[in-house]
């Protein structure tokens, strides 16, 4: 499908895209950029990527395919750098969480020199770097596609069967759309969880390590604490409108619950945690 | 150890301290008391209890140990309606998360006429149920006692003995330290998780189904949701002061978070960030 695809940010997704990419054997060269040498390295020596450069100005001849998968906040200023040196047919896309203003960004910048698709592949986890790549990330999982009035119709249907070839299941949405969903199912949890690990780590309890009295459930509720703090502190700036808007209304609901319990309404706790089980009980 | 136990309750802590007891020899009957048929019916078919009875005045003779391991409301009631049929020798425990109140209540109902000692093991999960009863659930897990100046020496050190050979981690514990523990590491993260379901539950993009989105991250952050609403009505509302003071910590917490993302902040978002990553990472 492509001769030669720039991936810049070699973490879990992008070395992920890599892995796949080489495996359904949908690229002949992989090249990554990054700004950590060791990361590229390891990238390197794992067959993620097959060479790397680290200068903005260094992307090679003949790209056909950049990916920017760096947090995303860079992902409109690496377009923009990179641009100078890419052919005018070069596909770019992304897989940033945020995409209404990330989309508006590169599509800006990029104007009508490179054909440019938004994707948001909604898989991961809390892992980072490229040790933690792996090529069947993406199986079974959603694609969201991005597409706006301009976005090049034989690009989006390129970008469709290269995220279909990598086992995802593809769904178009608007920017805005995406965002507003991303922000309650994905944005929103993520800033609960570090705050409430926060709030423990502030916790005084006699003098004892509360880290010790964490059991099973506590571990399982925090693991996306351990997601990368770039990627996050980029999300909420760059999807600040509805991550907000997910804490007013969680924290109006918080304070109905607060009340419930000081006032010893049983019925309606119970109705409420029961609500919550049968919905969590029903995600697929 | 002991002749014959009672235990009341027999869900996933219950039957599982069933299991264990018998399997490391410590008991050499063990009768089942609760309210579902059902759940008793296939406790005994697993083997979990040798018998059940479901009139709170039909406790058997001769028992010698009394686990209360129901909902922690019903703990006290509970003990109170067995109390006419224990010999004054019987030892009386419990499994709930909330010490202070129902150690109170016990106390107050057993009087001198029965020796209770109060204890949670850290050890559970979010499935219910008999059949989720496994023997080895508490190996290597912490189980907390909570003595107070009424409680028996003698009896303190059988209970001690007795979980310490079920493979549990023995601390002593003031009732009311517990309870702000627990409060922090475990009771408000389910509080805050069943929260954020219901706010996903009722909020409303376009007029897609949001469960459909929801990836991996989501679901390790709301698994403790499924755990039994019944169960969490109870420690909230016996819990109620530590909890609330617990969501009017974390809410002041989430507001300044929210100013940081509003104000575009991102230095203090990355360093709150970082500092859960952590805290998260050094979790035993």
């Amino acid at each position: 499908m492509f001769r030669r695809m720039v991936v810049a940010g070699v973490g879990l997704t992008g070395g992920s895209l890599a892995l796949a990419a080489r495996k359904f054997g949908l690229v002949d060269e992989i090249v990554g950029y990054g700004r950590g040498e060791k990361n590229l390295r390891l990238a390197r020596r794992n067959g993620v990527i097959d060479r790397y450069f680290m200068d903005e100005g260094g992307v090679p001849k003949g790209v056909d395919l950049l990916i920017l998968a760096t947090p995303v906040q860079s992902i409109a200023p690496l377009a923009k750098s990179f641009l100078p040196r890419l052919a005018p047919s070069c596909l770019v896309s992304d897989v940033g969480s945020v995409k209404a203003n990330v989309v508006h960004q590169v599509e800006r910048v990029l104007a009508r020199r490179a054909f440019f698709v938004g994707a948001h592949p909604i898989a991961g986890g809390e892992k980072w770097g490229a040790q933690s790549a792996k090529s069947d990330l993406f199986i079974g999982h959603r694609c969201i596609l991005t597409p706006t009035r301009h976005t090049n119709p034989k690009a989006l249907r390129k970008m469709t069967a290269f995220w279909r070839r990598l086992g995802s299941r593809v769904e178009l949405m608007d920017p805005r759309v995406h965002d507003r969903i991303l922000a309650l199912v994905s944005h929103l949890p993520h800033v609960l969880v570090y705050s409430l690990v926060n709030s423990l780590r502030e916790a005084r309890v006699d003098s004892l390590d509360l880290k010790e009295y964490c059991a099973g459930g506590f571990k399982d509720f925090t693991r996306i604490a351990s997601s990368r703090p770039e990627i996050w502190r980029d999300i909420c700036l760059v999807n600040p409108q509805a991550i907000t808007k997910g804490i007013v209304d969680y924290v109006k609901r918080l304070e109905k619950v607060k009340r419930w319990i000081r006032d010893g309404r049983g019925d309606l706790l119970e109705r409420e945690f029961q609500r919550a089980n049968e919905f969590r009980g029903a995600i697929p």
